[in-house]
């Protein structure tokens, strides 16, 4: 084939799954992770750019045992090592960590972005190359850390312009819902490789909530659900009592709503409305803030009694409470109330997967669907605490916590809340109208370009004029300018406001037309000065 | 293998030839690069991210005829497609020019900064994925975009940090050398194939000029020439009137010089010293300046004379040098002398490569290399005109042309000029006294963080103080906060500098102990204030 190489002509095209991204799909990108970089030094993380390659061994989670490890991740082998491209940021850490623990400070605090590859079937708005914004503590036993990362998470959606009251971060722990699962029987501390099967049952009932409602979960926990379509899912098989348990768990948010209306009507008026506007705000889900910092505690301190009522019998339940309310305490001491982040049994994406804290940034303000429905727009980022990041390279637990920022989801959100900083900028233009005077139009982009205004001479055929123009179009130019023969003779420039040109064309009426004219001719010598009045009118 | 995962720890280290940066890496690299991008935005290029991976097809120099395409990159089949890292960021260009040529302006300026791979023996110093930074003009046949392209990396260099007379951008013309070999008789356009060798040998033989001298290429051009161990290279076989061709156009900054020289002395005074000037400073190739526009234009032109003289008789060298004394006209418009960007037929680095003007950023300032010898520190930047481009794919032939930076080599000499923005900048550190007052502390960051400092709690264990300030130490912290129990009771913190501190430990006497103490009791409320003083002391 490579005799025949001139034949035939290669096909200009990414390869399935991957894309290319231009102008403001970059720098919109790049402000956001820019500004969230900002957040994260200030909190003392460190950046760290590890290779986009890594071996299959230190990935870990693919091993050669087959002809080639490409489940998942892009891999080859190299003289002997199979090499694979990262599928995200938490494994090139671990090695990190691993590889440098001598070196690195403890707690090591750091922060990464940039594209991770997967090997996956690509789908509308599935890319086998995305970004990922990650940043995690590792080395930390205290859930002060846990707290710092939420904290921290607030502060970068506000940095990057999700305003407060359009995000809530939600706070889980692994452990209570452990808690809540030996009490009801399914889970035994001693063999916690007993009713492993059940317990995969019941979290995935549990995560379908929001689809299936109340119902629908119960279903899931006892015998089974038939579906509208008549299929049959089988369930865990919990007895009555069991399934109770972990319902309780599903619905403790509203126990905790329902116990401090009922404590409302016993106490004196004062102290009885503060709890019912606890409890109604917390029904909106922090939609609406919170009156002050009085109610929120009360909230919080509410969804921590009932979590101990359900899961407190239990060792490891009732150190997962007392971790959420160290955490909620230490957002408390540095103001970041349930406004912001708040105690959520309800979040349980990820708990499989975690073994402590959990948490997610929501985006509670509403876009609309493909259909023209409204919807929440829904999770932004997440994380949580997984303590054997560094053990399969080096046999000791090293305790590590984290949150990992969907960049796209996140820019997604700032473009449909308007605050995406993707404004086209395009260059000011100068066209060329006498092939023989370049110099006279390159000074004139010097003059522009010395003054920090983004401009360009036009490098095509000058022939046609009108290409120009449209190229000027294209560009997004907000303004041209034009010298003839003539104007360089009378030492002065045209200088055509495109933005008005564009919207008078549009709209105007004959009088406008007159009275604010797109196209001036100054002085050569108020090129400059011009075109920065008209850029500033269009600021 | 699989099944006996758990078996054997994974080893914790970056494949062969891979690194990771770390803090200042990171960071200074990117506020370099940034620098960069806003110089390029402002001359109207648009920022271009393509994928990682392409297509082996698309990227071009390698067919899948062997078992695998392993020369130079890292590939891999993919369902029947062989997939590949890039290698560069031009052939991704040529791709995106090719398939997106109906819906970008033309011409199309882009930048492109990213990590490109290459599978090579790594060195010292070699790596195998490193950053690039390009930009280029596609679709532009005028000389006017590789004027441009000089001037926008001039611009590029003072923007990051090189002062003006510490580098200097030599342009040259492929086209003129490729008349000087016509005139020479080993070029026949009606058959560029034929002397094809003599050709090769004669622009490696003229690339060692600095190496071998003068003596050492002519040798190269004849017979050939045996160096100090013996070993015998074979020459290009030309005749002496050949070679005395090639070596005039070797030896042009001389001709030029000596010609000037000769010309100031039989001219008034006032002119002579003028041109003598010119050729001073040529000899020293910008170093010193230029003493003012007439001198620079004089030098240029004295050398595009020469070069007339020796390849005008060629129809392309003549154009080649028509082009230069273009480029040099456009760039005088815009006050780019030769004191920034020069004329200079000696370049020839990349001739072979690129089809008309060529260009390379050269830093002329000295540094000591291994032994401890000055040496300058040479080439940052090249690129030049290469047209080419997209036609392997469409069959058309669209001029383009553009710069690649060297992102390591620049941030080495950055470095070398202590004008890297690598400062440390380590977080304030609040230690724990009193593990019961987390939350305490946490205010304390909290209210730094809001102030903008850079701020942490210790999450380490903080059984043992000692551990605290090592920890202190490692993350170059300039300020540690200290609140015990007794202080708490008082409402006081201890505000530790640590700067201060080494500084004292390291030289102070007792009388500059006492009167400098580096750490001074405060109330808990000047806690920010007196952090924000010592900071802006040690600015």
């Amino acid at each position: 084939m490579a005799k025949n190489k001139g034949q035939r002509r290669p096909k200009a095209t990414t390869p399935k799954g991957f894309r290319d991204y231009f102008g403001a799909e970059v720098t919109a990108r790049k402000a956001m992770l820019d500004r969230i970089a900002a957040v994260y030094h200030r909190y003392g993380f460190d950046a760290l750019e590890t290779s986009a390659v890594e071996t299959v061994e230190a990935l870990g989670k693919f091993l050669p045992d087959v002809d080639r490890p490409n489940e998942g991740v892009f891999a080859w082998e190299e003289e002997g090592d199979w090499l694979a491209l990262r599928y995200d940021l938490t494994a090139p850490l671990a090695r990190v960590a691993a590889q440098y623990r001598n070196d690195l400070p403890t707690p090591y605090r750091r922060y990464a972005m940039g594209p991770v590859w997967r090997n996956e079937k690509p789908g509308p708005g599935r890319f086998r190359q995305f970004y990922q914004c990650d940043a995690d503590t590792v080395g930390a036993a205290s859930v002060a850390a846990d707290a710092e990362i939420c904290a921290m998470l607030a502060d970068a959606l506000e940095e990057v312009g999700i305003p407060r009251g359009d995000y809530v971060i939600r706070v889980n722990n692994r452990k209570v819902l452990n808690g809540v699962m030996e009490v009801a029987g399914i889970l035994d501390p001693s063999d916690p490789s007993k009713f492993e099967a059940e317990r995969g049952i019941v979290l995935r009932a549990i995560d379908k909530l929001d689809r299936l409602g109340v119902e629908g979960v119960r279903a899931l926990l006892g015998e089974g659900r038939k579906d509208e379509s008549g299929d049959f899912t089988k369930g865990a098989g919990l007895g009555d009592a069991q399934a109770s348990i972990i319902m309780s768990f599903v619905q403790v948010n509203e126990t905790a709503q329902k116990q401090l209306v009922r404590l409302s009507r016993s106490v004196p008026e004062e102290t009885g409305s503060q709890l019912r506007v606890a409890a109604y705000d917390s029904n909106k889900h922090v939609d609406a803030g919170w009156r002050d910092e009085v109610t929120s505690k009360i909230w919080n301190r509410q969804v921590l009694s009932v979590l101990m009522d359900i899961s407190g019998q239990s060792e490891i339940g009732a150190e997962g409470v007392k971790e959420l309310a160290e955490i909620a305490n230490l957002l408390h001491a540095q103001d970041y109330g349930p406004d912001r982040i708040i105690i959520d049994p309800s979040v349980v994406r990820g708990l499989g997967y975690y073994t402590g804290p959990v948490y997610e940034a929501e985006l509670t303000f509403e876009i609309k669907d493909e259909k023209g429905r409204p919807r929440q727009f829904g999770s932004v980022a997440g994380g949580g605490r997984y303590d054997d990041l560094v053990k399969r390279f080096t046999g000791q637990a090293v305790p590590a916590t984290g949150v990992s920022i969907g960049v796209d989801r996140l820019l997604a959100a700032l473009a449909a809340k308007g605050r995406l900083d993707n404004s086209a900028q395009g260059p000011v233009v100068v066209t060329v109208m006498d092939r023989t005077r370049m110099a006279d139009y390159m000074r004139m982009v010097g003059e522009l370009r010395a003054a920090g205004i983004r401009a360009e001479m036009y490098l095509g055929n000058p022939k046609n004029f009108g290409n120009q123009l449209k190229y000027a179009d294209k560009r997004q130019s907000p303004v041209a300018i034009i010298q003839g023969e003539d104007e360089a003779a009378r030492e002065v420039v045209q200088v055509k406001d495109l933005i008005l040109g564009a919207k008078l064309a549009q709209e105007a009426t004959l009088e406008e037309w007159k009275s604010q004219p797109a196209q001036v001719e100054v002085p050569r010598a108020d090129l400059v000065a011009t075109v920065r009045g008209i850029l500033d009118r269009h600021k």
